[in-house]
């Protein structure tokens, strides 16, 4: 049953008969039998649909080797659940129509029950399990309270956060008070998806990156402690994976997060990546998801040389350092699965 | 003379009476005399008027205390030079219209002779050193081979770079002919700024960071390498400064290049970054150009956290992590410049 425990074994930096792997955006677009779902359904549509959920949380599982589910939703819609105004517009991303601009938007920020609010991934949580049957694990996953107020302060992506920035520097109380919020409706949110079924939870804090070290510990790190502590509290075996870009310069402050698992992006080696944080944390990554548009060879070489920079380590989750693209080819996905398991099939790995 | 020696003796890690600062885009939209400019010229008509050049290029340094000055200029129109059509499309950033498409397209591209095809900014480098008179060392600068190389084939500003990973990856030999023929024309480019007088001589690979260590070391590095020895060649006591953003996760490779200083973002405490690449190389930055849309008492408090980290090294230059932003109020920039000459002029540093 090696598909079975890998995931979960490497979370716990224990050994495993080859390194797992799972993707970033596995249910996503480049796959056509989800392309066909979204020409009939938007996004939105296709989060609050259980059925459909389910139906494309399982599309990778059953094409790839993967030795992960992750379930098909958004880290947007717990906004919605807050009270802000969420739309997605065609090819240019989520926009929300009210973002955070003062002081009351804040206080009336709801902290939605997430069991009712998110009744739709619940349910997705429960059937998707069911229908695994044990087959791999499944990860649940919410946005981190940095990454969210992003999205609501500047109401659609940014090039350089500087909504946010000025909010931070220029308001702290007013910074600190949105956080709590926000930490306190991931840590609801995330606890009923374990309540549900999710193995394993994921906070992405995308934009973190886009922080000095200073800062981060400054203005958000307490606020990602506390949604990991209440995770841990409420069930201490439940890895948390804690994922962000552009990172490369604090990981220990990362660490400090209280995750089991840090996910890295590309632009740093593994084995530097470990000489940061120490032992005592697995990691999960990194390659570039550019790479899956090269010719197969060179996925593999790519692939191998971050195998072979990690060679004899436990904890090791391959993924991509940030979401499979929708202009990657379906071969691409499968080569790179494949090939992962089997560079490290050898017996050599937890030796 | 100490505003006259500072920037340079920081640059070969000499003692300096206080630590010197100059700032990314000091020359820019954030000053009322510039965009009184801005109202009847387009940026490459200022670029290309030497008196408007010389102009603006003098405006911070009658404006601050700056330690230096970088000549008025633009990265681009070396490629215009190279043969590629260039549009700045206002709000919207350069536009190159003919793109690199095809071999062919590389074949194409001239190695313009830079003292003809830029005689402008040659003759604003000459105007500007006597205008000077010695007050403040100048700046020369080019972007780097990769962060051209990025304008040229995607056409314009991206965000994952997506086209030019694919080039790389999919036709490695076109590739390293085009960085080839990009540092061949940034050299000459740098060697006549330095011909012409200029002081120091900054390179900008601001998208290196999008590459993994992997890949910057594989496609990039050889040809940053070659530019920055033909610089040497020339004149070995000009000091070279390479300056990327993102780039925390392998600062030793950006050291490879062969720089005296290193420009980093924030992204990285500078005793970390010291930490990475070891004691015979100078730092440039790295406070967020953020930071400077705070309150005054926080930019003295995040520019004293910097200062404080670096507290009796030789070789740190303050600078911002990225250009100075259009929104900066000018008493941020004042206030900024006056704290790091106040705050370190008491006899520690290099003590």
């Amino acid at each position: 049953m090696a598909r079975a425990d890998r995931f979960l074994r490497a979370c716990r930096r224990q050994p495993t008969d080859a390194t797992p792997i799972w993707l970033m955006r596995q249910a996503g677009r480049y796959l056509p039998e989800y392309q066909r779902l979204k020409q009939q359904y938007s996004i939105l549509e296709l989060v609050k649909n259980p059925d459909l959920a389910v139906e494309i949380t399982l599309q990778p599982v059953h094409a790839f080797e993967v030795d992960a589910a992750i379930i098909f939703a958004d880290i947007l819609p717990l906004l919605e659940g807050m009270g802000l105004r969420l739309r997605f517009v065609e090819g240019n991303g989520p926009v929300i129509d009210n973002p955070l601009r003062e002081s009351a938007d804040i206080d009336a920020l709801a902290i939605p029950a997430a069991d009712e609010a998110f009744d739709f991934t619940m349910r997705a949580i429960r059937s998707v399990r069911q229908s695994l049957a044990g087959k791999v694990p499944l990860i649940g996953f919410s946005g981190a309270p940095f990454t969210l107020a992003c999205y609501a302060v500047e109401g659609r992506s940014s090039k350089d956060f500087a909504s946010v920035k000025r909010l931070l520097y220029n308001q702290p109380r007013m910074w600190h008070r949105l956080l709590e919020k926000l930490a306190a409706a991931v840590a609801n949110y995330a606890r009923c998806q374990i309540a549900a079924g999710a193995q394993a939870i994921q906070l992405f804090d995308s934009w973190a990156g886009v922080l000095s070290p200073h800062d981060y510990h400054e203005y958000v790190l307490p606020h990602v402690r506390r949604v990991i502590g209440e995770i841990k509290e409420m069930d201490v075996t439940i890895p948390v994976i804690y994922f962000g870009t552009g990172t490369a310069g604090y990981l220990p402050l990362f660490k400090q997060a209280g995750c089991d698992v840090l996910g890295v992006d590309w632009r740093i080696s593994l084995s530097d990546a470990w000489a940061q944080v120490g032992d005592d944390l697995a990691l999960q990554g990194n390659l570039d998801p550019a790479v899956l548009q090269a010719p197969l060879a060179e996925v593999r070489r790519q692939a191998a040389c971050i195998l072979d920079d990690v060679k004899g380590r436990n904890g090791h989750i391959f993924n991509l350092g940030h979401g499979v693209t929708k202009e990657t080819p379906v071969e691409a996905v499968d080569e790179l699965v494949n090939f992962v398991h089997e560079y490290t099939r050898n017996g050599t790995m937890g030796a």
